[in-house]
């Protein structure tokens, strides 16, 4: 094991301070190799290591930023008018390597423009990209892109099969990945001339490509990466989120009807917690901004502790694979396979 | 109650007669003002009226028709070769009068593209969408597009959103639905030019627009109505049937895995049973095929008698409202107010 050194954007996320600094906690209880770097206001970061029993001189230092990316800045706007924030002095530690990786709950559309434009994207990728993990019944999916592009050529969504592949074979431990191409119809003659073509091109290239799946797929785990452009990614995503808020407000509802069925949801009480458990997003907590010169790690802007700890396991994991090496490889010789198919 | 003669594809679906015929059987008992008209293979339906106890003579009767399309066939080929299928036949008695509406569980693009030649879209309508009902936290959301048109324009999309509001209209029995734009952030900043375009057609129509909404706010209930394009709309259908199966599968396993688990799940039976009835999706089985001149249902293929039955239910609400009309009157209303708009 690698020593691991990652910057927390500690002043993001709607709850700052109070969640990251507890997960930062959990993270040096959990992962003996991690030494983290709390980017923010010096005062209340020092307040809130005292709230945790952590010492400054240890794996956990502060790194002082006088400003905070809000959610509602425009990206733009957070990339030249905060150039002491939080988000941004934590991506500059990457960029000029005092740490491999950093994370953070803030504004996803900020974070990506300042990651951009700090740490630029790989060579031979056009577009960098937000890919999650997502539970499934056979196993888990990779899937992007989650909103950083939603309007995407058949020739950018190529790159995202090779980064998502590249991904899932570092995080999963898998030689080669399937990946599948979403799309409104497993047949060859649906969808747009853009996504046929799309399909063309992964199927040319050295990935394992599965062809295409359709929207029940994400959560089947038909295949480990599953490759769409920003919009519907985003769209797709969003339902979910949406429809398990709506069956959990439907268990909770029907348990609590009357005494009789509050004693029945007693009785299932532990397999309830369990099935949650199962199905608790914060486990999957922790999106990655693929195809930079760095690791970048979006955490959703609500996680608690536990589940913003998660977030900075995967940056763990992308620091010990060293995942933007294995793209920028990957592209390097996808692109000369290429050129050697022309000459 | 005005009388209601409905064609039904009796040779569709995954089940074929089986399911169909039991449904018709279902519709008669429950509702008095319901006549149906079986369209099919006249030896089955004969064979299939008697398992269920039915007369001929009622009012159920069957109309042979001696081709049936295959879930497999591609629709030019339904439409062009088999036109005495039991689906092409059923269509044709709607566009002849002898029935107000037809309901089918076969093969969707055929059905779209047999419904389109024969019916013919509503003057001032560009394309017929599918549109379904789904629920929600605060109440059903009615969307569209669900497949038939992966890519649109802005016009178009100002089309589906009139379109989802009459039909809303007539279901729901409200007065002013409330339309939302589905795109990946509410603020006006996201989205394409395509999307923002759409945005502004909408606003200026007499619509009650309410702007933006993301994918969870479909499962929340926000609005009554969702209009997309059908790429997304389909994905996100999709998606959210993947997630069911997958909590579904979840709480199987987790009442399954021993002993105490299953005697949980004996005391928690009739709250399990009471979550499963809220969450059914044959409750909501029936997309409308929203623009053309008659009323054309799709039912799910792998529905049962139930679930089937619901469509056919909304098939006489649509006759009920006279929805075919409803749109008409609304798109030229539309037309004829962005005519005075420029003189």
């Amino acid at each position: 094991m690698v020593q691991k050194i990652i910057a927390l954007d500690a002043m993001g996320g709607d709850h700052g301070p109070a969640v990251t600094v507890a997960a930062a906690r959990l993270a040096v209880e959990r992962i003996p190799e991690i030494e983290l770097v709390l980017v923010g206001n010096q005062e209340h970061l020092a307040a809130e290591l005292q709230n945790n029993n952590l010492q400054q001189e240890g794996r956990v230092r502060i790194h002082h930023a006088s400003e905070v990316v809000e959610m509602g800045d425009l990206p733009a706007v957070a990339l030249k008018k905060k150039k002491d924030s939080s988000m941004r002095v934590a991506i500059n530690l990457v960029k000029d390597g005092s740490v491999q990786a950093c994370v953070s709950a803030g504004n996803t559309g900020a974070l990506m423009a300042t990651s951009k434009f700090v740490l630029k994207t790989i060579r031979g990728i056009s577009r960098p990209a937000i890919c999650t993990i997502l539970p499934g019944i056979k196993g888990h999916t990779h899937m992007l892109d989650l909103g950083a592009n939603p309007e995407c050529t058949p020739e950018i969504l190529a790159e995202f099969a090779l980064m998502g592949s590249e991904l899932a074979r570092s995080v999963e431990g898998i030689d080669k990945p399937s990946v599948g191409l979403l799309n409104i119809g497993s047949e060859e003659i649906k969808g747009s001339e853009s996504i046929k073509r799309a399909s063309q091109l992964i199927a040319q290239s050295r990935l394992n490509y599965y062809g295409f799946v359709e929207g029940d797929d994400i959560f089947k785990g038909t295949v480990n990466v599953i490759v769409t452009d920003g919009f519907v990614g985003n769209v797709s995503l969003k339902t979910g989120e949406g429809l398990a808020a709506l069956v959990s407000h439907v268990l909770r509802s029907e348990f609590k009807r009357n005494w009789l069925t509050r004693l029945a949801g007693l009785c299932a009480l532990p397999v309830l917690q369990s099935i949650r458990r199962r199905l608790d997003p914060r486990r999957h907590n922790g999106a990655s901004l693929l195809g930079l010169n760095g690791i970048v790690i979006k955490s959703h802007g609500s996680a608690d502790a536990e589940s913003f700890f998660n977030a900075i396991k995967i940056a763990a994991i992308e620091i010990e694979n060293n995942v933007p090496r294995r793209i920028s490889t990957a592209i390097e010789n996808h692109l000369s396979q290429v050129e050697e198919a022309v000459t």
